[in-house]
């Protein structure tokens, strides 16, 4: 049903899909239709169609899409039908808000771990986690299962810290550094970047 | 020069050009191609071209663009081409992280003022501002020249907080709770939320 490769900028538009679609079903919708869900989106109700259609058969013209048998295909594409759990790398003020954040309940991801490297903040307790030495990080994640970190070291340093983490197995990399990473194309690097937001919002102030 | 109506997916694909440019012109390039462009960011040239075209002629089939000319076409669009002002509603550990945040230096944004409600809170000092008392926004942001707010309150109350911003003028709010806002079309809001890139990395892992 799958096909061998998917755009990537297809599969990026997909959580977004998801989010609309759960959004909807929290209003006590029950299906949908592409020209709606592209509505929300701000795309055409054929993109919605082209893009769906990668994955294979999920509804009708004319009876429209079921919204919970279309957030489950989803879920299962992007292969958040399981708990992942979250290496955050750095116990600063960002580090903080993270750990203590309440929005990844329930859809598909929690904290697992939390390191850094300075001596005033390992052992300490955030968010009910005791941060760790970073050191431990080639002890403590091959074969823990943990694939995925957060990035929340300052800039300086990001690059440095990212590199460690690939050795240990680490294979995406969430960045709120405001800095590029170079890595390799086997690690996978998304960036939360609040300056992309704000540019984009500028256009329309008056 | 710019047309009437410009689809928001496009104008929201800008800073992404924009950014892709500015690493290009800091790694010593000049000129790009659509087809560059495109592979950096996952776009077909045919997209960029398509894009860039609802603005205005910026470059020709075969002698590419020009990148410091694209930037700064993109900075005048955007209107980035000044500072903007934000008020950062939440002086939480998150308020803490975007205070001391140094991505903003150069790009068009700064910190302007800092509110809180908790009384803990006022008064105190954080990334070289003192926390005023969000109860003073009706006297300090109308006249002020600020429009954006970057809101890090809990989830419980972000509604209500972003009703207040819409009453003293803000237009536009970077909402970091984990909760939808429901406002008026005349704001602009967007949301910062790491679930969505974490559920575009799990396609990826192995």
């Amino acid at each position: 049903m799958v096909s061998e490769v998917i755009p990537d900028i297809i599969v990026s538009r997909l959580p977004r899909y998801l989010q609309a679609l759960q959004r909807m079903h929290q209003e006590g919708q029950s299906t949908t239709s592409s020209k709606e869900l592209g509505g929300r989106l701000g795309y055409t109700a054929a993109q919605i169609r082209k893009d769906l259609s990668q994955f294979g058969e999920f509804g009708k013209q004319g009876t429209g899409y079921s919204i919970p048998f279309l957030v489950s295909q989803i879920q299962t594409i992007l292969r958040i039908d399981r708990m992942w759990d979250i290496l955050l790398v750095g116990a600063g003020s960002l580090g903080h808000a993270i750990a203590n954040y309440n929005g990844f309940t329930n859809r598909g991801f929690r904290i697992a771990m939390i390191v850094d490297n300075d001596p005033d903040k390992i052992g300490k307790k955030i968010g009910g986690f005791v941060v760790q030495d970073i050191k431990n990080l080639k002890n403590q994640i091959p074969g823990s299962g943990i694939k995925i970190a957060m990035l929340t070291v300052p800039a300086s340093v990001a690059q440095v810290v990212a590199e460690d983490l690939l050795q240990v197995g680490i294979q995406a990399i969430l960045n709120y550094a405001p800095v590029p990473l170079s890595l390799p194309e086997n690690i996978y690097v998304e960036y939360i970047d609040p300056l992309i937001q704000l540019q984009h919002m500028t256009y329309y102030i008056t």
